[in-house]
């Protein structure tokens, strides 16, 4: 059996937590999906030669290569898809847009506004020659989340006042968890903020249709010192004797304002006991709200406010209609979607973007903007929380 | 049949929402909770003496008048119970307390913390000679409220991380509601702010046990001039034909810090659509949760975080047991209380603490430091969200 | 101040759980709701005449007796209301009838099909001399049970297929719970099935509109022998060391189609764990469902079938609003009512139909036709779950 | 890249919904889970030439074929799996059992108890031979449902004294929805009771580590002709204009005991209007409870009736710890699965059970144990729902 569809060659860069989630996204897009090209997984890169073997073998890649650089060069990869922490996302994407690959980048787009400017910049360039880049912030894919921006573009909410959103983790409650990467700046940039906080910025832009143009924040680190891991190479390690001091925040908290004139709240913490992925977001409009929780991924709780006072009051919406964004392509109404589905989406519409000759959305310069209200938040919180406008 | 008790004589200034919440109290906390003193629905005290024979007789008061002053300074009265508008609290409290009566005042305390300070002073005064003041945070005295703050002192949460609360209602999202009382500041003091926020602040102390010990906060009127009510006597009044500014915040939102070490963030608001009485706070310590909503106050979720792995979660504990706070009073378990409820075991405490010579809680001192809260997160608004001390 | 309103003069027999209940109702009817005419709390009937004192004083009731048959002979009172356990309800309402007084009976209206004939023989003929009587089935009461009724009354759940209801509680899972009254046929009648399905067979009917026609049941006792309590007068007895065989049911299930053309399950049961006073209804209809548990008995559940498949879904409908059934008289929107408010409705509209010369409901034949179906139930548990007709 | 491990050669035959839910689990099983054996997807079998070569493509099989009986046949092959419609699971099931064929059969079993006696016999043989088969009641294979019956295994729940279940859906509550395979006897059996009661029976047996041991039921057709679909080939067929007999159950409902001594409610319907895949399940035992929702197939709720009456309350558990069954395969805690994960991990376990050379669950004695209780209340749904014992 033959597929006679021109292919897509895809160059993976990562194969820990983001490697495996895109990798079942890109062997599972064309089999419920009708693409106009056809994913081909090529190359998995990473460093240790032998690790990388074994995740090439368990998620299904080709073949296997340790050098990055050598990889953006390749003539039959079309696709590089970054699933590295945040340090090396600049580096990688500007190095393979220059080599005229499309890039699939995971979140937060850098570590840094300056990396995610250039970023965002040789993006723009490269589009100018049909070079196609999408950063990775997967809960737009929620079909619930797809469908509450549909709702709000279509008027069902009004004029928006009200955005809340938190994420809330607890995996480093215990004071014995130890320093791995994800807590020290210099590999992960930020904490929950760039780790969590971004998620819920762009999520809340998306849905609103609407940017954010002033932030007030702080944030906390309440646990200082941490185990040093022997390997940190995941959130499993264990603890060692010897001590280092984390260098994120453990939590981030921030007050907003959009250009649209709505008020907005946000709290990313890894120290919510109880909550394990609670990625929350409600908006209020004066015609209606919607509310939604990733940990409850296929509901959008909708209250239509022009209904009759009698009959008003939140519906739990189960986002598995043919009707619903995305979910037409998978299984009957009620049969639920997960978390991996939001990876799945994103490597359709960004295959069906570079078909079709158009630019992904989230772009980078979607990624950029979130940085630059991350960084606000940072700044505001070095400085007696007070306002701080986003530049445009 | 005569009830051989000493009596407690009571007057009750205000008969509107609070007055009639208040009457239901007085009337009914003596049938469930056995009493130290009867109390004695003496004398209702209003303005417009037809409407308040009228009220007096639905709510079962003896007697009427339309003098405060007067009613303050008779001898066969024993307590004041304060039910109007934040800007008469102050002048009826200060009277009543130098008359020498038991003052029960409604929330928030006062429109100002000047006028905050000096009740609260009069009270610690009118304390020494035996005089008993309390500010009405009914909340509290919701049973999972008050088996909330339990946890907490009995270290089931361990150390508090945070704090995050909102009070979310929507009854003014109509730009045509008309400008009642509450949109005005001379009468209100502030809008959602001393309104809601008040309440939340409170619960956040009460539940957490810890103080507030900073701010950095905004406000938001988002419907600037609302029609003029003809009689501004409730909510239900409907526009008229001129407009008049709206002189309160229809939202606050702030953030916080407190003296424990927690972060905390905190909305009120009138403007989200669909949520009616949504007081909510969640508190997440390193041993637990909390987490409360009135919207559905016979339940507390609550998270022990020191359960296996794979039993831990969020539980809904229904607090109608007879070993929780309040409810061994009322009915068998699973058979829950409403709104009013709170307000009887108000009374209850108040008329114990009178009896026993206790001070009760929450003291005018606590209402004095949830007016500073307050008045700091307006002095944040009005400083670009710039970060606020609460004093001592 | 005086009440120049005609009084309604009360005397109630029994002053446990239900006695309570009751008082709180007639003391608080006039407070909120405007009624013709001005119930008086005379005269408590108890077997033992201090604690019958006691009570009375507790309970706001000026006089006691010991007699309840000189009590309904009194000229001066003109309501009887039976707060007794089921085995005493026919004698004393019968007798109350026959006296010419209007009689406020507690579910189950009797403990047998015979009595309950008797009964509703009796309030038929007494009606005629404009006698009322009316059959404690509180949650009709509910104000989302009422609304509930009223969707399917306008038709907004279209032709109903399915009625799901249980009524779960927990309070006799332990083995050592004593042998109370509750589980002893000769005072009880029957267990779980008279106890509680009662409640959800009415309430069936009630929301529905329709009767159920015929039944298929089984019932189980699951601890056939538990410590005789030394007095055995309510839940909290202590367990003794002889045993005694419980005679009534622990849980009732049964299968019921109405003569409407639906089909409907309904479980009642003492050994649901976790769940305290779960009664639960959902029906579904052609263009609709509505969905309801008591343990959250300010909420309605709404789908409406004929809304858009993007936007459908259940709602949470907080019936609190002023449109909706009794919620106007009380509180604000948001502010949610208790348990006992269904007994002060059930007084409202008692003093109501009494003023206005109107039978009210539910009448002794609705609590007739409960008792036929739960007898049918009976029958049919003896019978290898065969298929029993309810008697027209 | 070479996979070293021995290979499974798997046939399907069918491809239509069950289809693609087993391409897509046999496809992915390997990606998440060590298997020892390495399933790969050789032939798709369909009666359509051009359809199954159209599957085939997008599911990702190499070969097609229109011939099961030469499929079954093929040395070439280790494993059939069964994804017909009912009316043939039979006669493929027993060609392929005797070819020495390992079977993976969807639910139910087969249309009748001969046939599934007939599955049943065949599969015991073919065990001796080391041939393995397997029912497709997938729902066991939710995490939460899984570790249910863990706990129940455990004794965290006690003496089970009830099970209540349900299997509510609404795809045919418009009367004009076409007349599919699904609504003709002849094709699928029968109703909403093998189609749904299927599965919660299933999973009411395999949560509780029990059997049902009688049952008594009903059947209702509420739409008794339908228009006849031009091509019955699906849910989302037209209707037309000629109108044929709906030859099946709209909805089953039944009580139960088991041999353990519990009772039992269960109910199947596809017109409970707003329920789109409601497949619940809650179990009651001495010690505690379980509380399941397949439409939220993440959570599990769990109460301990052992714990302190205070804190004790049905618990909201995420079922994605690396500690609970099947999740620490996949993502991070709080990343949920979704509805096609539980087919992977039949997949997972049939494979290793295969290798293992050890029998897998639900075997063919499962489905045909489930087909007895389905014929038993279709019997006596016959018979005036009189009692039916389940032939041991």
């Amino acid at each position: 059996m033959t597929d006679r569809k021109k292919t897509l060659r895809v160059g993976i860069v990562g194969y820990s937590f983001m490697g495996a989630a895109h990798s079942q996204a890109w062997r599972t897009a064309g089999r419920f999906f009708d693409l106009p090209l056809r994913p081909e997984m090529v190359v998995l890169c990473g460093r240790d030669a032998t690790a990388a073997e074994a995740a090439a073998e368990r998620m299904g890649w080709q073949e296997v290569t340790t050098d990055w650089r050598s990889l953006v060069e390749r003539d039959d990869i079309d696709v590089i898809d970054i699933c590295t922490p945040g340090d090396s996302h600049a580096e990688i994407a500007l190095a393979a847009l220059a080599a005229g690959k499309h890039v699939f980048c995971e979140k937060p787009l850098a570590n840094s506004v300056s990396d995610a400017e250039a970023m965002s910049r040789a993006a723009r360039e490269a589009a100018e020659r049909g070079v196609r880049s999408m950063v990775g912030f997967n809960y737009r894919r929620v079909p619930a989340a797809a469908f509450a921006r549909r709702l709000v573009a279509e008027g069902r909410l009004g004029r928006i006042h009200h955005v809340r959103a938190v994420y809330l983790q607890d995996w480093i409650v215990d004071p014995e968890f130890p320093l791995v990467w994800r807590l020290q700046r210099e590999h992960a940039g930020s904490g929950a903020l760039g780790d969590l906080a971004s998620h819920i910025v762009d999520l809340a832009e998306y849905i609103t249709g609407d940017r954010i143009a002033g932030v007030s924040g702080i944030t906390e680190t309440f646990v200082k010192e941490r185990p040093i891991a022997s390997a940190s190479s995941g959130l499993a390690a264990t603890g060692g004797e010897s001590r280092g001091p984390v260098t994120v925040d453990d939590a981030a908290l921030f007050l907003a304002r959009t250009h649209g004139g709505a008020v907005g709240t946000f709290e990313a913490t890894r120290f919510a006991s109880g909550r394990k992925n609670a990625a929350r977001i409600e908006v209020n409009g004066s015609a209606g709200s919607v509310s939604f929780d990733v940990e409850s991924l296929n509901e959008l709780w909708f209250h239509d406010h022009t209904e009759d006072a009698r009959t008003g009051g939140f519906r739990r919406i189960l986002v598995t209609e043919p009707e619903h964004p995305y979910a037409g392509a998978w299984w009957p109404a009620g049969h639920g979607l997960g978390y991996e589905h939001t990876f799945t989406h994103e490597v359709v519409d960004f295959v069906r973007d570079i078909a079709d000759g158009r630019d992904p959305s989230p772009s980078f310069a979607d990624g950029l903007r979130v940085q630059r209200v991350l960084d606000a938040v940072e700044r505001s919180a070095a400085d007696q929380a007070r306002w701080q406008e986003i530049p445009a």
